[in-house]
């Protein structure tokens, strides 16, 4: 049974900041998002989390095995470092999505993202009982995508079909099996997942195929924390590579 | 009448790099990725150009001003400072989406990019002549996305609805207005624009908000450097929120 | 009775990559070795234990609290974002200076610092017993050193008295006193101490300043850690501030 | 005849900054510092100068070719991107030490380098004429450093030899030949030098061994930026190292 540890972590007050007094400049605003990102990633992924980018200024990882003093760490590293703060919600569930829902809502209920007085905000509790199937990552990717999209086609048409495969997958994923997809570049996809077993994601192939007609193979693994499920979903990846199977789990 | 000069830059091998010999931790390819863009984007940038991350692995980049000479200390400060090399090749049209297909079979017909010999290729040619009206970027970003989602939604809710909307946009102005378009965090999409006006650019909004009910507005410059037109587009954005218009181009 | 975990990272070849094929640029070498440093002091620093850039291709750590996994890992995710790798070797002993000296001297029987097939050597076991006083740390900076240097000499000749006062107080230290001094920015030089009392740390003052005429006060911590054990010392060092003393100790 | 042109770099308030309101982790003041100067050494390197880290809060850059514009994106790019602003003051002089003499007068006019009111001051001019012997620099290493010290004493005596040979050639270039040396790593020096000839390299390499028994090398170069001088110092360098010779001029 999962009970994924979700963070929502937000910058405070980003929108408003990046065109006052007048609006920085686009190179800066990219070199800070994505080494904040990268700040981020190396701070969870340290703990043995994974953090995605999302829309840069609110970022979602998986925190299994964070504590609170963890995550008042994160966010007194990166105040220490940036000219912007990030306020963060906590929650785990047994579902990633209603995780993510219930600390949206509570970030929400301390003020607007764009409320200036609103800064460093920390909500939610960490996860009380702890176990080794508390986490279920999946680590899809595109068959044979450089040879079908890189190589041939112009690399704008590329990412769109990339792009429309991840859509669809995201859409699909969060509607019908309450978990959460990230595109985290290239032709690769990692989704944090409720309890799916083989049919459920052998049902989001075929639909991804059916509804965008890009072809997805998954390896999936199950741990306590997100580093060593993330690790145990690329190894069955790979095996799907080697076997030419679509769906590898780790725990069979 | 718009000249840009597109580069594409391509890591060499990339993805047989991240799992030989083994997979390796998600955190350091998200960390490597994030980071490589980011000097992508200051080396580009601080010669007046734009840089997108695209899908991290195939960045695209808009390097009007830069030369030859300049590309090739790109790709050596990279090969100095990261384990991996880059390939790169540009090309200038009137219209972006041209330039980044010519861009991409002169790549292509180097070798393909998970081939372990091709490494640090250069094709293509600097624009030739040069005008102050090379370069047509647009700001386009989505009206109260913080009031309308991030205050309100779910923040994957959110992420799909703003994602959706950057979906059929890109998709349309590259259908529609030989543009190429790439989300740049939060809920901003800059476009690298052929020399669409501003009924275009109204027709493009309306198209958005009729198939997938997201309302946008943009802001527009045109100029010899991306860094330029970039950000007139941006002080021209501010012009939208002020008044409430929908588009707003620096050049009326 | 202090116990320090001191660990040796060197680059692996550097002199010979930094000039092979031919000189690489000097600012790719000054931003390669900032960059990997500041990981270095994150990973390290993420765990607990301080980092001192050194010689930046030879850096010492305070590592009480990693063990044996902790090292690999850096060793990796150095490895998976930087075209170097390093090699590591650890010592816990009462005296920093011999802690030091026994990591050096295992490093060297594996092989030279510019032996191209001596790489990711890791040796040495991390300290098997710990304790609350295994970390003494010393945080020194130069009375007044804004007010007599900064704003009235030429920056240089301010550099000059800043790294006399630093030279002669980790020779001093090193001789005099096991323990090692690394200078940190502006005119702050934390040391990694043998368990000295008070009046060991005022001779050491009156030491520099009897010979090169630099005033020094300090702040000492002593803890398990040395994130701890560091922090008690600033703490310190703003009661010297605030009373005008020379030497304020965490634990009296 | 030298022109060199030289920039002192001085963070804002930044003491006060880091013990406000409570002292900082060290951790992230070495991240935050090393980052701060990777970041301007890639800003001064992109336009062909060179940036030495000094102690960090006060950086020095050679910056013949960098115009008033370039300083004051500089300024701007790192107070989009880091918690803390510059102040910067430029001055071309024959003498690289009257050079930065002056402007550090220039700077210390406007406020002290802890008054919380003087922020992202730029004070002086560029070079208004320039030739293609404007800036020397020295690059000099240390004979046989690592079969000597390296591979056979402790990492921190090794330290301690490679300083006290820095620390004497700064002192006597500056006393004797008005020339600015930084250690920038391992066993290596470069120095901003007014017009020397072979002569005084000799003589300089002497007292430095008679003086503390360290023996150098230097490769010299001469040109209209500091990158090409000092890529030419490097190619000039290894000429000893072939050669077994002291000193190489590359202009003779």
């Amino acid at each position: 049974m999962t009970n994924t540890q979700v963070t929502l972590i937000q910058i405070d007050n980003y929108g408003p900041w990046t065109t006052t007094p007048e609006p920085r400049r686009e190179v800066d605003l990219q070199t800070l998002q994505s080494r904040l990102f990268a700040d981020v990633a190396q701070l969870v992924g340290t703990i043995d989390g994974y953090a995605f980018f999302g829309r840069f200024d609110n970022m979602v990882a998986v925190t299994n095995g964070l504590d609170a003093a963890d995550h008042i760490r994160i966010q007194e590293s990166l105040g220490n470092r940036y000219p912007v703060t990030v306020s963060m919600s906590l929650e785990a569930n047994s579902s990633p999505v209603q995780a993510l829902g219930i600390a949206s809502r509570r970030l929400q209920d301390t003020g607007s993202a764009q409320d200036s007085t609103r800064r460093e905000v920390l909500q939610g509790d960490p996860a009380t009982s702890r176990s080794d199937d508390d986490v279920q990552i999946a680590h899809f990717d595109v068959n044979d995508a450089t040879g079908k999209y890189t190589d041939r086609l112009n690399e704008f048409d590329t990412f769109i079909h990339i792009e429309q495969g991840y859509a669809e997958l995201m859409r699909y994923l969060r509607e019908a099996h309450e978990s959460l997809a990230f595109f985290v570049g290239g032709d690769n996809v990692i989704a944090v997942c409720s309890e799916m077993d083989a049919s459920a994601y052998q049902d989001t192939i075929t639909h991804v195929r059916d509804t965008v007609d890009v072809d997805l193979k998954v390896g999936v693994g199950r741990a306590r924390t997100a580093q060593t499920a993330g690790m145990t979903a690329k190894h069955e990846l790979e095996r799907c590579r080697d076997s030419g199977s679509a769906v590898e789990l780790g725990w069979q």
